[in-house]
């Protein structure tokens, strides 16, 4: 380096410096005065100056350096590693057990007996390039909550196992009354796979990867490359967490030893029939032994032949698992750190601890943040600092196989969140790439907030900023790249499930966030015994600097509500999201209604019949009833009322004590119906929760849409009412609480 | 059969018969007086009764029963047995030889030299399945009119070898000067994929077909099923065929042995680079080789490994290939029924006989229902019809090196032609499914009113009908199928190339058609040795009905305008289309126009850079210079005018004499342009022609909108002009033909 270059680079930091104390002193946040946001924002810096992304690669080196899932020795190790840690950072920590079911398998066998035999080898090899891939102890490929079952039956492939896919079949004339269905991960969550099977007397289900959605089509695979190589298996949950998460024998409370119990094969979100998931490289020859009709285009994989449907009686597979029913130990983590002002209000963070195997990436990376974050403010705390509101963090047990950790805390301490909960923080792996974030929308605007002032650790703008060009990237034409060109900030995503959030935020109303980065660490590591610190060290943040990245994100949100004098709400966005929300159902129905006409008078006409393939005997479909027209007017009406009582909240900003702040953080309870969602009442919150058949991902307003995407009407203006009372409960507690 | 039910039949039989003739009796034929109507469709009905499945199906198999490419002894035969079956039909028949440039290959030779060696077996074997596959004297698997060449190089994957695939591998880094490129079959003319790469600065080019595209992704392959196995390999010219067609010695005038002949290496529509088509068995281990860039998603295949783009020197690559350059006979078969009223007006009627093997499909398929009307017709004949117009019927020679027996019979006739020509009917390969059909758009009524009285072999519903339900089930939306559902008739596509129409609208402006069924007739076969008559019966129209239904389909069209006392032009949809065609052009400069703006903002505010995977060194596009306005009033002006006339031409049906009827046919002349297209001054339509870059597929106002595309803007203002001067002349053209 050049001394002419050294003294500009210098005068360039110096300038910089002095640019981001200017911005700071003056940058406005919700919640703070001008004075007291100053001293917030020197308070994250400090923050920041703990983090150590080498101290993270430790983390993550550390606890996922043996097997340890739930039940298992590694699992008790890692979850009193974390307590001694907790302790050490100067937090009030303990370990919190409840007594929860978790099946190990006993007995697994997948075989062809006809036309050919192949019997599958459901083992991943241990390589010579992943220190812990040999290493004893790891849990057996297989899908914990499967039934036992010893079936045999003819083959039917199932593409991705979704309710479209079955119709498909109808047309076809194969079904699966009594034989084994093959489906391909992908598209749906595992657990809808076998459940719709067996909606239509399927008697067995095998999963498998296939190499188009997960394996060399995506690029080089394990050792050389990311992604799945031939013998790699997606271990994973098929509960049915869309009925309820948890321990499946203690539904709505938590399963403390005296706990009362239902009988295992009594409870409503557990199989009835065998299921297993296999390697692309055993899954092979069972398609390849496939007859019948050819499979669709999107249902074909990147395996080399042909894809055959099945029928014809043709390909039989045996199908024989059975597995050890224990009740377990569950080991919840967790730490506190007392508000001086207010300590009855709780400001709670978590991330599981638990993994299929090592679990480098799932869950260790987002937990190594967390303790991350937890050093920090402890070392702030010892340098005297303490928080208005407590501080919770919370390191779960038992997520992998439903949630089951947090949603028994969570349902043990039902009462005291409802009171004290402000808010919940989440995080699972985390990898390269850009902000992910999702939660409940009267957040959104302190989450666009936070992530302004966070640099990105390899474009070095904010990760705002980044994740904002790749919304523009990603919209489909250029008018919508406009529009998102022209937009501030970024929308958060609606909570589906799949991590810890779901029972605080779904069952009780707690409002919550999930944060994590990714999307340049693709890999096919998922839930398998490549999810190890040798596979994360080289494809998934090999810096370690997206895991400070994430302490900053989750850490500076749980400080800044912390500390906040008025807690950091804006109920504005959530109107604008619901609005957006009942505008989509609308259209929904609309769209629904033209094309189901139009359907139907395809099908009158005979129009599928003349352009069918006469050599293919492919059915057409089904007629479907017409669709009537729906009230929307109380939704609609609900939406003017909250329009108007958020609009004049925003303006009255004066409002900062203690009541008025519990009023805010409990104001997501009035979304709550007690009577929760139809056939699942575990589920409360009228505008989110999981699908019912696309389990993690979400559906919005999820009465409403659901009834109409399975157009059951009736139920629909049902459950219309129920979200527009639920709103109109909303806006009547915030006028009332803002004395408006 | 109960004697009851037989009696029921009978009767409905009747009954349908009855039917037919009353609604033949009342039916309006476009150019025909309601009485000469009647005749006119009872006439079509006697022709009907004299085509015989059977007999198509034995003049398949017996015409496809060796190999007879242009220049062989079977070819020879072919023309010759033609020749026969015309005259013993009672046609005036002869063959009219031309002196034309063919190479056949002396050697070929691809191998990978590096990192692992592997020599391309470049052979398809025989089979037991198929009788002909292991016959003497079939052309080896090679591209004609690839250059002489022996290169080196490193080996680099460039998709489809598009334009723009060349564009994403800008971005990626890596480039192609010097190199051997692998390219896919598919998504644009085999002839383009080495013209790109010639473009681009690479060495040479091989061409593969990908088994996603063409092979077991799509069914199960020959013998088992109809598609494409690993050897199979698609042969094909890559002349640029989109310069000009025919012999490339020769452009603009007859092969006659006299014409004065270019320097083969000067010839403007030949490579100078090698090129070899190969089969992905051969293709595997070359791509397999490859490293750098992992190929992006729509880049990808279905053979099982992680498709590269290369770069990095490892993967190299030897191809050496020379060719026997002969000029050899090319025999072309002319029959003729002389009309009794104008003789002097031609109904013209063409399929080629040359194959690149057997070519049961292609082209005998074609052929065969030819020469099944001629057989028809010369029965009727002999009953006492005569036609009122000259029926020329045609059996080309080299169509398959590039539409050479048609486009030297043209070029060396042009002058008769453009006084006679009334139409010109096409076709060529022929299978089960759909209707398809193409051409000038005056003719589109005709082609509805034909089509809706032919009967589908397997739905008996119309062709007409059965195409409109498939046009309904294909459309993309709801509102895109109501549409359809509402629309009378269906559209006829415009004309590109490929087959032997080219010369005779595009050069000539003679009114064409193409017509051909298909679209359940998928498979693998074509230009491999596998197009046989085994192949042919298996999967391609296994009861040889819809060889009946082309015959009448091209039949009737023939006897209808043949016998016509007003030719049955209607220049309402000539207009009609035009009219979309010009709103086509100006949607697409405004959408070019946005995405333009748009896409130089992101790279401007550097959206590419901070969205792109650092780790992976992916480039931001170019910005491009902004789309100015485009002055498309002379073009809209054109229309308004051209809209009037043909409006009140419509209303005149009482013009019928010999010389306004000459008019009609003569008419799409004036929409001729003398100078030519840009840089391809033989192509002299200024509606349709073959793509600059996609060979076979059509550019409408193809001078306007490549100039658009390409972003050529003061040639597309010029073409403009171009374009309008010509419809001025038709409208001025037809007002003064109808004393307007």
């Amino acid at each position: 380096m050049t001394t002419t270059h050294f003294t500009r680079m210098l005068a360039l930091l110096l300038c910089a410096g002095g640019l981001t104390q200017t911005r700071a002193q003056s940058k406005k946040l919700l919640g703070y005065a001008d004075s007291t946001a100053a001293l917030q924002l020197q308070l994250e810096a400090r923050f920041d100056k703990q983090l150590s992304s080498q101290h993270i690669g430790e983390t993550i080196k550390a606890l996922s350096s043996r097997p340890h899932h739930i039940g298992s020795a590694g699992g008790k190790a890692v979850a009193e590693e974390i307590l001694q840690r907790f302790k050490s950072y100067g937090w009030d920590a303990e370990i919190v057990t409840y007594q929860v079911l978790f099946p190990t398998p006993k007995e697994r066998l997948v075989e062809l007996t006809g036309p050919t035999t192949y019997k599958a080898l459901l083992k991943e090899p241990a390589l010579k390039e992943d220190a812990t891939s040999g290493q004893e102890g790891q849990l057996p490929t297989y899908n914990a909550w499967s039934a036992d079952g010893d079936v045999t039956g003819e083959l039917v492939y199932v593409n991705y196992g979704l309710p479209e896919d079955y119709e498909y079949l109808e047309r076809t004339g194969v079904n699966v009354k009594g034989k084994i269905v093959i489906a391909k991960y992908g598209h749906s969550w595992r657990g809808s796979k076998p459940k719709v099977a067996q909606e239509h007397g399927a008697a067995g289900c095998i999963i498998y990867s296939d190499p188009k959605d997960d394996g060399y089509y995506n690029g080089d695979v394990y050792p050389k490359g990311a992604f799945k190589n031939e013998y790699g298996v997606q271990r994973g949950s098929v509960m049915d967490i869309v009925i309820y998460p948890g321990d499946p024998l203690t539904p709505n409370v938590g399963a403390t030893p005296s706990a009362q119990r239902l009988d295992r094969l009594q409870a409503p979100n557990l199989l009835k029939i065998p299921v297993l998931p296999i390697s692309y490289h055993d899954a092979a020859p069972l398609l390849k032994a496939l007859e019948g009709p050819v499979a669709p285009e999107e249902w074909r994989g990147a395996l080399p032949f042909t894809y055959h449907i099945g029928g014809g009686g043709k390909a039989k597979v045996h199908l024989k698992l059975s597995f050890d029913w224990q009740i377990r130990p569950c080991y919840d983590v967790i730490a506190k750190l007392i508000g001086s002002e207010l300590p009855d209000q709780w400001v709670i963070r978590g991330n599981h601890h638990d993994a299929w195997v090592n679990g480098a990436s799932d869950p260790i990376s987002g937990l190594a943040a967390l303790l991350e974050e937890a050093k920090a403010i402890g070392e702030l705390h010892k340098q005297g600092y303490q928080p208005r509101r407590t501080l919770v963090y919370c390191a779960w047990d038992g997520e992998e196989p439903g949630l089951i950790g947090s949603t028994e805390w969570v349902e043990d301490h039902a009462a005291e969140l409802k009171e004290k909960a402000v808010v919940y923080i989440n995080s699972d792996n985390n990898g390269r790439g850009f902000l992910g974030a999702s939660g409940s929308h009267a957040l959104e605007t302190l989450v666009n907030e936070v992530t302004r002032d966070i640099t990105d650790p390899q474009t070095k703008v904010s990760i705002l900023a980044r994740r904002q060009a790749s919304d523009v990237l990603k919209a489909a034409t250029p008018k919508l790249k406009k529009e998102k060109l022209a937009k501030q900030g970024i929308a958060i995503g609606a909570m589906g499930s799949g991590s810890d959030y779901s029972s605080f935020l779904q069952h009780l109303g707690v409002p919550s966030l999930d944060y994590g980065f990714g999307g340049e660490d693709a890999g096919g590591e998922y839930h398998s015994i490549y999810d190890s610190y040798d596979d994360y060290v080289r494809f998934k943040d090999p810096g370690f600097n997206y895991g400070v990245a994430l302490s900053q994100t989750a850490g500076h949100t749980a400080l800044r509500v912390a500390n906040a004098v008025r807690l950091p709400f804006d109920f504005r966005k959530l109107y604008e999201t619901v609005n957006g929300y009942v505008n989509e159902l609308t259209e929904l129905t609309s769209n629904l209604r033209e094309s189901t006409t139009i359907e139907n008078q395809l099908i009158r006409e005979d129009k599928y019949q003349l352009t069918a393939d006469t050599a293919k005997h492919l059915l057409p479909p089904a007629a479907k009833a017409a669709v009537p027209f729906i009230d929307f007017a109380p939704l609609q009406n609900a939406l003017v009322a909250l329009d108007t009582v958020t609009l004049a909240l925003s303006a009255k900003n004066n409002l900062t004590g203690a009541a008025f702040n519990k009023a805010l953080y409990q104001a997501e309870q009035q979304l709550l119906n007690d009577k929760g969602l139809p056939s699942r009442s575990w589920y409360k919150h009228t505008l989110y929760a999981p699908g019912f058949y696309t389990g993690y991902g979400v559906k919005t307003i999820p009465g409403v849409r659901e009834a109409i995407e399975q157009r059951r009407w009736t139920e629909a203006q049902e459950q219309i009412g129920f979200a527009a009372d639920a709103i109109n409960r909303l806006s009547a507690y915030l006028k009332a609480a803002a004395g408006l």
